[in-house]
């Protein structure tokens, strides 16, 4: 299949990393500088000891898209608008994967001609170690949906996406809060308190707080009660104890956090549905402060 | 006058140091060791460039109390039940004065025996360097009011505290409740935050945290309506914008802090009235689970 991605960050390198190797993959970045590393070297792929490199195409032009059979848009949620007239652009008759996270993005996606429209949650592990080079830090799969249209380049997809599983969902919105919950209980609280997952567990009034959180969610998203429940999002918390949340990681590097993918929506929907909340609202607070903190340095 | 100071931390120090210059002052203190040090180097005061000593008693047997005219109780309010056999020996004719922040410590005066008791704010900033050796950091002075019987003993204070104000106070609630809501509102905040008090006024996020804060306290103690504005506690922040908060300042010692003093009688307050708090009760969580971390390391 013919594939197109957007995006050279971690989900982008490794998709394409993964997805080169059986597929004619076109890797979209911003930099031509990133561009040209790849189309020389290639990407490297770190997993575990073992290193494997994969050769496809890399283009800093954003034009140029009508080759393609999907493009999976593999950009920050806070990036999405920015892409908006690249994304408009492309012919109707390509299909298109979203992998952010949250389902703020959505809103996007309903302003789009295209037929064929699906969206994916990640859960793999990786971590961007240079502009041609992943590292694969935690094997996992990917979910994705049909959000309009068919489901026919997506299993398409699934069929070739070979040690890469791609498994299809059938309900779009399910999947995305079902993130979105892991994300909300687990990354602001990491973040604001600097403490890795774990943490939330052995803490009495963290893992409170993390139950608070939850609680929130469920009264915004009645939809998730029955779909998962705090010990799964505790499971999760103890797999990955020793881990550093993705917005604590963020904050530790300075860069821009994906808070208002993650509680941004949320907390818009509950104030428009007038659920009163208490911890959701205070955290959301502190990390877009600390994010403003970030801008003023 | 007689003075008896209990406790050797930065407020007990200080106390010797300044009133006893005026006054036949003993220091009752935990450790021997201190003791010792402090009556054969006596208290070391550095203000500025400039540096004193006096000399005063100390002691660390708690017994003996009675040849006190004042005994000052300069311990932190989480040391206090520790005290409560000690105080409750003090000859009831010894009028006492409680120093604590907060008003947690006003439930544990209703059951001591003595006939006149006094509550006092401090407003200085000071800071241990030995057992032996204190800095006045920032000069302010000492609100006093008189919690039970009459003002005999305070008045006197006042009038031999010299170059280290003593000042009377007329309802000792307000005088408490009012120092609550400023520490309230800046300490647990820059705590959990990690940031210099200046900053809750330069991120628009925090100092909408910061007066949530204040507004939940004013539910909670209606009394403080037309007391303290928020713009006086906004105006203490930037005078002490450069300080870090006693409370941050004890996280990142790794000490316990005084947040039972600071949100838990409010807190317990506002269950017992039905007031619905929202950001108090996690910034309480947050810092009780900090503690909690410091005493697993």
């Amino acid at each position: 299949m013919r594939v197109g991605i957007i995006g050279g960050g971690a989900i982008g390198l490794l998709f394409a990393a993964y997805l080169g190797k059986n597929n004619d993959v076109t890797l979209y970045v911003k930099r031509q500088e990133q561009a040209e590393a790849i189309n020389n070297k290639g990407i490297t792929l770190h997993e575990g000891d073992s290193c494997a490199s994969t050769f496809i195409r890399a283009s800093s032009k954003m034009k140029n898209m009508t080759e393609q059979d999907l493009i999976i848009v593999a950009v920050k949620q806070y990036h999405l608008d920015d892409l908006y007239e690249v994304l408009k652009n492309i012919p109707s008759g390509i299909s298109l994967l979203f992998l952010q996270n949250g389902i703020g993005h959505l809103k996007l996606l309903d302003k789009l001609p295209h037929e064929q429209i699906y969206v994916g949650t990640v859960e793999h592990g990786s971590l961007k170690e240079s502009d041609h080079a992943v590292a694969h830090k935690g094997k996992g799969r990917t979910n994705a949906a049909v959000y309009r249209g068919s489901g026919k380049r997506l299993m398409e997809l699934s069929r070739c996406s070979g040690d890469f599983p791609v498994e299809m969902q059938p309900d779009y919105e399910v999947m995305l809060l079902e993130k979105l919950a892991v994300n909300a209980v687990i990354n602001p609280l990491t973040a604001v308190l600097g403490v890795r997952n774990g943490r939330l567990l052995e803490i009495t009034e963290y893992e409170a707080l993390a139950k608070a959180v939850f609680e929130e969610i469920l009264l915004i998203y009645p939809k998730l009660n029955g779909v998962i429940g705090f010990d799964e999002i505790k499971a999760i918390a103890c797999r990955t104890g020793e881990n550093t949340s993705s917005m604590l990681a963020d904050i530790s590097a300075k860069r821009q956090t994906e808070i208002e993918a993650i509680l941004g929506a949320a907390l818009e929907k509950a104030e428009h549905c007038g659920i009163p909340l208490s911890v959701m609202p205070v955290l959301y607070k502190m990390v877009k402060g600390i994010d403003h903190e970030r801008r003023k340095e």
